[in-house]
């Protein structure tokens, strides 16, 4: 029941633009190849063929310290960083030849469908809670001392990590 | 009810690769902006909130004359260059300062869903032949002559047009 | 001299994704779209052929609020909420059918190339400065009262009255 | 010295449009990472970092007979199928659970910047030639017989193979 990830890939070339970098939003993809991949270390798909629940993203964001560029292999660090009710966020760190290249985050919630378009939140089925919850006690120090003190405030960690540096 | 459409476009930087220019996967796109254009010019939305039909792409091609660059304004010309009983074709020309970049055509085929995740060819409903037929002498000129000729095999004409050039 | 812009737009199918809505990601594509129509209405590009200077990401993020879907019309609100001496800010706003559907920024750096791959930050040129600093009373409200107080510490404001609201 | 290569691959999310299916444009982009992997396999970039050639896409195209979804697993088997003195032409084929989804083809030209924007076809560097050439009798058989008759027109036997399906 892993609640983080190494995933590596190489720089595709059509994931690149006219500066000769990757283009800032295709980290974004990254992000997500790397949160699909942890689901399905973690046995199920986010988007299964009968889905019961929806996961759409409420938030991401990324601070960026260095290009990518064409061929270029890099490392993606995915961790859950927070499970509250009815949302859970991730903490993600791109990493290419030891350097930091990106550090992001982003915050996804649990919806179920009402009616045709409408959507609700609902609380995350325990059972994922369990899969993604952080269970050793170098993972727990990145969570929040009091649990009060997190309900339903998405603080990403890393992203705090990221100022002091 | 017209069978074809002039779309006006501008590149953008997302659009572009390493090498500087559109990568070629994205002239795809463009054609079908210019699909769904025209679908809307008629009135009608290849894929509504609720559809009836689906329309999954069976043959696309292009033939790529010149780069575009970021910010190139540019053309999109697309008709519907044949329709058969279950598919349709369009033959495209993007146009940048009166120079041919690229010459393409795509089929489409008419299908219903079919249990959960099948799906079967279908005939075009008559509505939709309609509004999709060329009604110009000129227009009836890139049609063949003879009907029994075209029976379900898809020659985009533009192509055609373009290895005499 | 706009500091901003509203561009009106039309979700494309290749935008969306399986769960039938906009892909997140394409959503820094719409900010950046929106950006480089901004540099264009200031008679600059963003990316000119003999560039003297790069603008690379330094950091970008969104809050989702509402899905787009296929079709959807929406309008893109751009604005440079701060400039420092070697970084620029824009918040930004997705609004369809008069509803939020996101907000987002994006901070770019002012670079120019050392050597093969590097690059070093510059000071942003006056002129570019010049242009994207707001002139009128209001504008002006959303920028820190103290220049001291600004230096080089990029807050978004959009991102600040987002969470009063 | 390979000329073919089959690389696994799995759909990812921003991979599929809101017809649940991967969007027919991505084909082109699987295509180009597997011939990019190939060349990789020959221990050569497409796209170095001081490039003394470069291989603009002249042609692509796709046959699509079955939809692939998010998740779904498939492999890409491309093929060097031609090589004439300026072009160097892929057949390719992705196959999922052995079933045959997409077969496609693309033509490359070997070209040399002149000037500022202008690139002009040059012969395809020898040792490129070799490395690409199929060697073995099979392989030759997807030849044209006559060296005469192939000048310079690009025929892809992968697409002659899929009428005769």
């Amino acid at each position: 029941m892993p609640h983080a990830l190494v995933l590596r890939r190489r720089v595709q070339f059509y994931e690149t633009d006219a500066a000769g970098i990757v283009h800032f939003s295709t980290f974004f993809r990254y992000m997500e190849e790397a949160e699909h991949a942890l689901w399905r270390e973690n046995g199920i798909s986010i988007f299964p063929a009968q889905p019961t629940h929806g996961w759409p993203r409420v938030a991401a964001s990324f601070d960026y310290r260095r290009p990518l560029r064409f061929e270029d292999e890099f490392e993606i660090h995915l961790e859950v960083t927070r499970i509250s009710t009815r949302s859970l966020t991730y903490g993600c760190r791109m990493i290419a030849r030891g350097d930091l290249v990106a550090a992001g985050s982003m915050t996804i919630a649990c919806i179920q469908r009402d009616g045709e378009h409408g959507m609700r939140a609902v609380p995350i089925p325990e059972a994922i809670v369990a899969l993604f919850s952080p269970s050793s006690p170098e993972a727990s120090a990145d969570k929040p001392a009091s649990p009060a003190a997190s309900a339903d405030k998405l603080v990403p960690p890393l992203a705090k990590a990221d100022e002091r540096a």
